[in-house]
């Protein structure tokens, strides 16, 4: 169910890519209960400047890697289970492809069950 | 006032994407009660691999040529006119250009009727 | 926070899309009270037919370099933030680069305050 847009610099690898798609969603699955198979991502590669973030805003050190990681989800998690959302998502993609966690950033927008069809016009959450 | 962001495979024609954005707005018509002139859309093609959905998720059989329609939508569509919504979108696309149900995935992302500017800089919902 | 979209047709200069990155930027810093450095923008050009504005919604007369502003905020902000930054973003891009208020969309999604990470998989807001 979830949705995920992830935004970054182009120019990286096939293989750095895919880390970066396959790391976003083990996070999902280990750190909010998404099945393994609810898969659904959009990797767009932007060219220089078209990504801004502020270099320092919070004391975060940001580079020109930064990736722009939002995930639209089905209201409901509890603060716990986004922490731990964040955390295991830095942590795999610091492992794999390498990301600097300062150059990831991450954003939840929830939205009710009943608002999403999963193929052949139906509303599969809405039972 | 929806705001409809379609993301596709690149290398399709412009009858294919024009057909595809017109059923797009066609199902908000008739599904939702959006005004016909009420039109505002963003379709963006993205290269092999970029576009990450699972291929049974759900049992639905997806392809290669799945297509994401995210709509932000002023909240207070009932249950009932989004399931038609949802229907009316598969079955327009369907017929034309021929897009098959199962790679259509759909999702409603609601916010207050005051969060949108259509130009001018005013706020023509907030009334 | 503010995460902050930004489509507008292909073909503009430099100087054109820093000036309309700058100019939403400075409007949410001085009518929605966002902080200076808090700044966080995706920029993405698109190919003549891939932004569809209907050219009379509303009465407002819109062409073909239609940008739309798309802004995932904390919610909170009343109404007359919301109208106040509406109004300085078309000011402020009116004075340079000179967008035709008409030509400027902009909505809102609002989230929850814990929905973000800025960097090292920490929810800086979830305090």
């Amino acid at each position: 169910m979830p949705l995920v847009r992830i935004d970054l610099r182009e120019g990286k690898s096939e293989n750095y890519k895919k880390a970066i798609a396959d790391g976003v969603h083990k996070a999902l699955v280990e750190g909010a209960g998404v099945p393994a198979d609810d898969r659904f991502q959009i990797i767009t590669e932007h060219p220089p400047g078209a990504i801004i973030c502020d270099p320092k805003y919070l004391g975060i050190s940001r580079g020109d890697n930064a990736v722009i990681v939002q995930i639209t989800v089905s209201a409901g998690r509890k603060l716990g289970q986004k922490k731990l959302l964040f955390l295991r998502m830095a942590e795999i993609l610091a492992e794999k492809p390498g990301l600097r966690p300062e150059d990831l950033m991450i954003n939840l927008a929830e939205v009710a069950w009943e608002n999403w069809s999963f193929g052949n016009g139906e509303a599969q959450y809405a039972q």
